[in-house]
């Protein structure tokens, strides 16, 4: 067969489809690179390839009928993280040959790491926010200059078509790299760093490339117009920046710093990678307290008080630096009271209390936010599912978003166009690039403020402009446009985040909703001020889309400066969590469902009572022996129609019985390094050459364990036996087969394992429950329902 | 005997004494009613009674030699919450019968009553603010006019005579109502709460008794000019507050209200106690996220999402009704905008900016603020001691609390009388009681602002009055005295709270501080603001004192309104905390540990791991089998020796084994029911009469089951056979005995567990950890340390 590629495409299991490309390789065998795409988030696609020397862990290979040939592909499969540290002998003798000092440095470490993912990451917002600024100011001077050039000459659309050019140019560049170097970095992230710190590991979510794309993708595509954010990018950022800092070492890089190298297991990586998502959060919107309430309410199922600190810490340390380098750039250096990212203005609470009887109409906003941002959500689900169907090919999706780029400003300039609510010049201006078109001089076209200007400036203009700076038209026409571009922006093969343009929307149908109250109530315009309501617009708009609730709370009130809203907030963000939820679930949860991640909810479903672990473990196990033939463990592991990831270790009860008595858990990945290492006990010469192991040679290898496959076995060595005693866990949690469902779930969520063992009252091992086996049920409307999820 | 009421005294096991009062009792019986004071909080006192009918359920017998007599005193011990549901067949048989529908209702009923405790509590502080701001402003427009009048003719003694008396008055009310009616309404209840919420059952700790005498002690105490605030007790006041109406019922009152009866369990008790303390924060402070973060800091081991949710929404509502009444009150109604009890103003971030070279300094005084607070921790732990030993009458408790009124009003006179520190009297004067005395006319005695004010007030004038309100030695003094007094006050037999305080010793020598750099640095007077020394002092006292770090930094933020000094004011506490830790405990951990309450840390100590199941765990355990005798049962109930909650059933394995295999484990509190309702089996009559038990028998029996003594088992009744197997919880948690005591720690503190059931390899019962097993553990300055607790 020559080296051609070959296009192939295939489809299977409902949503499912996939296109990719098989090349030959030379030696012998064929790749076929695919993406399979389950989400339109844009940042979930999974890269398999068909080579027996080339499978990396978390692939597993599935049959598939390309062109009416079965081949094997290879699909990425959502693995967990293993919470629970593996607490085998090696583990045990360290701990407790480890000093108390030794404990005291480790924690100084821990406290060193955080600080460093808290100055890296704000660096990195300091950098997205600088180059933004500089090159949406460059474009907006340059059209600006052209439209006011071509205004009095006539032939506005070649200001048109210059505008177009260059968003499409900016968006190319940004859908480019993300198409095609790394998938992985497309959207805003926040979905995979919920599955992440839930517990899923997402392939390639916390890489070097990643970020790299990230971060200059999301300059982009801001920079180019699109009705995106730079702030939820930030917080993917945080998380990869926690990732590869806490390792001291860059498996990308192939760089080893020596340094940190305790850290090298799931239990201490997540724990950072909170941190990390903490302080791009805290970055971002400058709300250090409500990024670790959102990692939190992502992720960290255990409280520890300090992690929570060294989180809060992360965070803080994070806005600081921000702050400092901006304050830097600002030519203001020292000042460090500025917010983060955004920058909402501050609401000064005099000028701006709420009475009580204006609680029930931000109630009711928050319904309307509800009910929006479901309509948001179904149309982007159905979208998704359309770019799930159509639009796989990286060409097809970079045309696809430079198109979007066009249509936006194309849109924006015809609304601009056509729209003539001119607004006097004030001597306040806080305009950057006011647009005078054709109105008079020394006035302003209002719409303009809207569109052009980059979301996060139209944003703050919603929200302080002084009563009378918009008319109502404007907002209305506004908000059904952006509305739609939103939509259909978000899941575009760009790196991009939803906050933004969610609270663009509902800052001007909320400020709308203040203006026509003005007008309609007497004496409204003394309590109906306009910001305020564009204020509870954005609020329940993106709480309908997004339907966080604690931390989204949080975070309004610490980028808006202002404690007093407290309470109108988060009863507006829970109205719209509510009636939302009726309709359809968040935007986030919905692109996490597509995707099929095995995501385990806070609590078992409520009416699960009556399922037992009997009934949801999967049984029969794989289970080995203390002492294994060599033969017996490659045989399984090679075995990809099973594919576990963690296998009990028993002892025999008795010869006619073949469930074993538990003795222990050992998992994959740590079997596949004892193979590496030949740690063999070779019972034909009667002696015990073992090799001593140590924790080093296990971290070495994490994260990327090397797959079975590459790993030569000899035939002898075959016949050769494995101790498995001081490798594996000794003492795994059980249950009995008789435990509830929410039982399970509770001990399986509060611990974060990965592994439930079940055993029957003769602690012989009858099943073993994972993530999966939990996550299938969930709540309907009409009570408890299975899922299909991933194959794992 | 006589009726006669005869004093006893006793002590034992080290720090341990005890005074009380011995009753015969018209039934023969004997009381001896005895106060056990471990803690000189206040709070913490036990009363324990000598009687077989009267026994109450957290009570054990104990032998003490009194005047030469063995008597055996009924002392309470700790028991421990049950966080983790006893899934028996009754509660799996409800739940499983109960609809979808049904759990919906339950959320919202949890709603609800989070909304009310927030609404109560609130409501409570208002009342206390209102009571306090009258009161105190009664009494010092008394004692001011009569100083005026004094003041020039002389005998100003008389003056002070009048202050002294007046304090003590207050005062006195406020320690007779405690030490008489209620000990468990003493100090601020912050510790007892800390308590609850770790697990640990306090007696009598949510009783409305508790939180009449609570609140009506808080207000006598401030209005008595007392060194104290009255935030701390808002804390224990929302909890009880929450204990009370999430039952749905008052046992003291004897009214049942049949409402909520599903809540009338530790675990979801435990829960809406944790909404409670956070609405008492928050109410308190102003600070709705600070609440959530303390509630969570110090209570919820396993993290869940709507319980911090409904937590927020309780402590929402909490500021929301005090805002509102208190804007009623203050005839502004509807503005909502003003903070919580306690308002230290707001900073705006404009006027008062840090530099980056203010860090150093802020970090400077965090370390005093750590080194002052260790200092206060040990003067106070000395007193404790003190006042265990030979303070513990009530009456002499009352005299000593009136004493320190009178001093301090004598002190305060004093400082005020020898002051020379007149200030200009200016347009924006915020004094409420500006004392003139002996400065000229329109300028009134600096330190007066300081000691002739409610302490928040005082705090509020430290942190604003603008530069040069005080001379550095009026500070110099004040902070000295004030300290001192601080320091006697806390751990009188009062209810009162020493945030505010500490606030104000930090609030005091760090405006000093502020004034300090001022002068002796270049340009200083521009960019060393002492209101913002004075905040930063504040916070480093506070922090050294307490030791809180997280909720503390938000409590502060919120306060302050400003989130600028969001990471000043975390290092600051970081600071005071290392620091403060290497000398000596947080007071309220001193004030738990001589309590010896068996408290959980988050962690096990970091050097346990050498330590295993084996060696912690409790055996031999009393276990029983599937369907046992009556008589053993009451046997091991009675056995005031042993004294355990929780008895494995197991199933024997051979008749020579005496281990038996582990199917399940009922609670004593159970065992008291079945008892009670005569659920035997007539073996004798060969028939079942077993009665059919329902949920709703153990829920009326909660909290207060009765003692086994009560309940009167026939010589007949005890040959019964009781069959367990409907009311044990058949899945207990069980660890293997090779377990390590971090991985123990960890398991029982995710699941707030109560029992945990340690196995061998065959399923066999060999050993039992609890609470006490654990808490013994804790890392000293040299290494692992086992300490004593109370018996249990």
């Amino acid at each position: 067969m020559a080296n051609i590629t070959k296009k192939v495409s295939w489809s299977s299991r409902g949503d499912e489809s996939g296109g990719g490309e098989r090349t030959p390789l030379l030696n012998g065998s064929e790749e076929v690179r695919y993406s399979r795409q389950l989400s339109g988030d844009g940042g979930m696609f999974h890269i398999g390839r068909l080579s027996t020397v080339d499978l990396e862990e978390d692939m597993t290979s599935d049959e598939v009928t390309i062109d009416g040939v079965k081949v094997c592909v290879c699909v990425c499969v959502f693995q967990s993280l293993d919470y629970d540290n593996s607490e085998n002998q090696l583990f045990l003798e360290e701990e407790r040959r480890m000093s108390f000092l030794g404990f005291k440095c480790l924690e100084i470490s821990r406290w060193v790491i955080c600080g460093l993912i808290g100055f890296l990451t704000g660096l990195i917002a300091c950098c997205i926010d600088i180059a933004v600024e500089n090159l949406a100011g460059l474009k907006y001077y340059v059209v600006k200059q052209n439209i006011e050039k071509f205004t009095e000459v006539g032939g506005l659309s070649i200001s048109l078509i210059l505008w177009a050019v260059l968003n499409s140019a900016f968006v190319m560049v940004g859908a480019v790299i993300v198409a095609f170097f790394e998938p992985g970095a497309a959207g805003s992230g926040i979905p995979q760093i919920k599955c992440y710190l839930n517990g899923v590991k997402i392939p390639r979510v916390v890489r070097l490339k990643t970020l790299v794309v990230k971060v200059c993708g999301v300059i982009c595509s801001v920079a180019g117009g699109l009705a995106v954010g730079k702030e939820g990018p930030m917080i993917h950022s945080g998380a990869v920046v926690a990732a590869g800092v806490s390792q001291g070492r860059s498996t990308s890089l192939k760089k080893d710093f020596k340094i940190f190298e305790y850290f090298r297991r799931d239990t201490e990586k997540r724990d950072f990678v909170s941190a990390g998502a903490a302080a791009g959060v805290s970055a971002a919107f400058g709300a250090p307290v409500g990024g670790v309430l959102f990692s939190l309410e992502e992720g960290a199922s255990f409280w520890n008080q300090m992690l929570t600190w060294r989180i809060f810490f992360a965070s803080m340390i994070s806005t600081f630096t921000l702050n400092f380098f901006l304050s830097i750039y600002n030519n203001k250096p020292g000042d460090l009271s500025s917010p983060g990212l955004i920058n909402f203005g501050r609401f000064e609470s005099d000028s701006v209390a709420y009475n009580l009887y204006e609680i029930p109409l931000f109630i009711v906003m928050g319904a309307a936010g509800g009910l929006l941002g479901a309509l948001f959500n179904t149309l982007n689900y159905w979208l998704t599912i359309f770019r799930i169907r159509y639009v796989h090919r990286p060409c097809l999706q970079v045309m696809e978003a430079m198109l979007v780029a066009a249509v936006t400003a194309t849109v924006s300039f015809a609304m601009i166009y056509f729209s003539n609510d001119c607004q006097p010049l004030g001597p306040d201006q806080s305009e950057d690039y006011p647009l005078q078109l054709f109105c008079a001089d020394g006035e302003y076209n209002s719409m303009a403020t809207a569109f052009f200007n980059t979301p996060e400036r139209s944003v703050r203009s919603l929200f302080h402009n002084p009563p009378g700076s918009y008319n109502p038209l404007t907002l209305s026409l506004f908000t059904l446009t952006y509305f739609f571009l939103a939509c259909w922006t978000y899941g575009l093969t760009v790196s991009a985040g939803v906050f933004i343009p969610s609270l663009l929307i509902g800052a001007a149908w909320g400020r709308l909703f203040g203006i026509l109250l003005a007008a309609i109530t007497p004496n409204g315009s003394v309590w109906a001020v306009p910001g305020k309501y564009a204020l509870m617009g954005a609020a329940a708009q993106l709480g309908g889309i997004v339907r966080m609730t604690l931390s989204l709370t949080v975070i309004m009130v610490e980028a808006t400066g202002n404690v007093t809203y407290g309470l109108p907030i988060m009863l507006v963000l829970l109205t719209a969590k509510i009636v939302g939820d009726y309709f359809v679930e968040g935007l986030y949860d919905i692109h996490i469902k597509l995707q099929s991640v095995p995501f385990l909810h806070l609590e078992a479903p409520a009416t699960s009572h009556w399922l037992t672990a009997r009934e949801v473990m999967g049984a029969p196990v794989t289970c080995f022996n203390r002492i294994e033939k060599v033969g017996t463990i490659v045989d399984v592991l090679s075995n990809t129609s099973t594919n576990h990831n963690g296998f009990p270790v028993v002892v025999p009860v008795a010869a006619s019985d073949d469930l074993g008595k538990i003795c222990g858990l050992i998992l994959r990945s740590q079997l596949i390094v004892l193979l590496k290492h030949k740690v063999f006990v070779e019972l034909a010469r009667s002696r015990l050459t073992q090799r001593k192991l140590q924790l080093k040679d296990f971290r070495d290898a994490y994260p990327r364990f090397p797959p079975i496959q590459s790993i030569h076995v000899s035939q002898d060595e075959r016949e050769c036996m494995m101790d498995l005693t001081e490798f594996m866990n000794p003492t795994p949690y059980t249950v009995p087969q008789e435990t509830s469902l929410p039982r399970v779930f509770k001990l399986f969520r509060a611990l974060g394992l990965r592994h439930l063992v079940v055993v029957d009252s003769e602690n012989r091992v009858v099943g073993l429950v994972t993530r999966k086996d939990l996550a299938r049920y969930h709540l309907g409307k009409h009570g408890l329902e299975e899922m299909q999820l991933a194959q794992t």
